[in-house]
């Protein structure tokens, strides 16, 4: 069975947890408080050295970091992630769009307004993340007003992983409501069988 | 033919050229300088709406954006990006890890030390990029320690991507001389047959 070491209210973590719901197949969850250090132990740092969660560690002991990596080889025998060369192709490209152009603006965002107090100095980043975060959320909207997901052939781990800190980018301060698509979009994540909502 | 819109001082951009220099296919480049607004015009918004190079135009006229998407697409059908499962999910891991670990940093670093003047506000952030960016080398230099390259099945799109913002990254301030390993490394990428140095 496959292990997971993750922290749920990671959006990162909760993009694996999401997969693994929806595939309805077994594993296990192993949550680990990156807030409190536990990634950056030497225990933890031996499975991955880049001290960063989430971490899989499959039924024959080998362990494969970073969220989209996982989320590939989890369904890569599956029709979240089609086996077509140019689907592949577009699928990727809205997962490196996802780490790239909407994770460190998006959720970065979420972070400070979440976790860090009032008069914390990264406050004064907010408004070129909002900046940021909203240029990737235009460029979604504008693609999600010609199609239902990110993919033309359907539901994907694209709509996975780009649903994780999208769902709830309010709580960085981003307003949805300029977005009806992208809602719509987020309507019909929630609606797959299998989904489950994100712990706090 | 494949048509790529990039350029070519861009890391992200000699990434592509790297990979279709190696493949010594046909292709054709159209430089895009994106520092001068040539990427926000309505003509290349309509190719490709997040407004960055590179951009992969096939030849029957489909676009796809993103450097390590790109790499993965023409490297599908070869040995820089074998067809084997787990192989296929280290690949993405070191894919995923440049644009989210790596690049953010060093790329980031090497930017503000190039193209900005003394004075740019933006000289301020070097601090904290380098902390990252050695974060970053570190974990690389741990992992070659052990092996020739990232992905212990040889040369593959992985070691592509990963280069193409380390070989230049003292440029943004940061020693290589740490890191005996990764030198050893760059130097059997350079080695490979129809290496291409960047252009500046």
């Amino acid at each position: 069975m496959n292990t997971i070491y993750g922290m749920k209210s990671s959006g990162n973590c909760y993009k694996v947890q999401l997969l693994l719901e929806i595939l309805a197949g077994p594993y296990r969850w192993v949550e680990v408080n990156s807030a409190a250090g536990e990634t950056r132990t030497p225990e933890y740092l031996a499975k991955n050295p880049n001290g960063k969660v989430p971490l899989l560690e499959t039924e024959e002991g080998k362990y494969l970091p970073e969220s989209n990596a996982i989320l590939c080889y989890l369904a890569s025998d599956t029709n979240l992630f089609p086996k077509d060369k140019w689907l592949q192709a577009n699928i990727l490209q809205w997962l490196f769009f996802e780490q790239y152009s909407h994770e460190p603006y998006v959720a970065v965002a979420r972070f400070i307004k979440k976790y860090l107090p009032e008069d914390h100095a990264r406050h004064a980043d907010l408004p070129r993340l909002l900046e940021r975060g909203y240029q990737a959320l235009a460029v979604m909207e504008k693609h999600l007003a010609g199609q239902e997901y990110l993919v033309e052939s359907g539901f994907s781990i694209a709509d996975i992983a780009l649903f994780a800190y999208t769902h709830d980018a309010a709580i960085g301060g981003f307003d949805l409501s300029r977005y009806p698509h992208l809602q719509n979009w987020l309507q019909r994540v929630r609606l797959q069988t299998g989904f489950v909502a994100q712990e706090n």
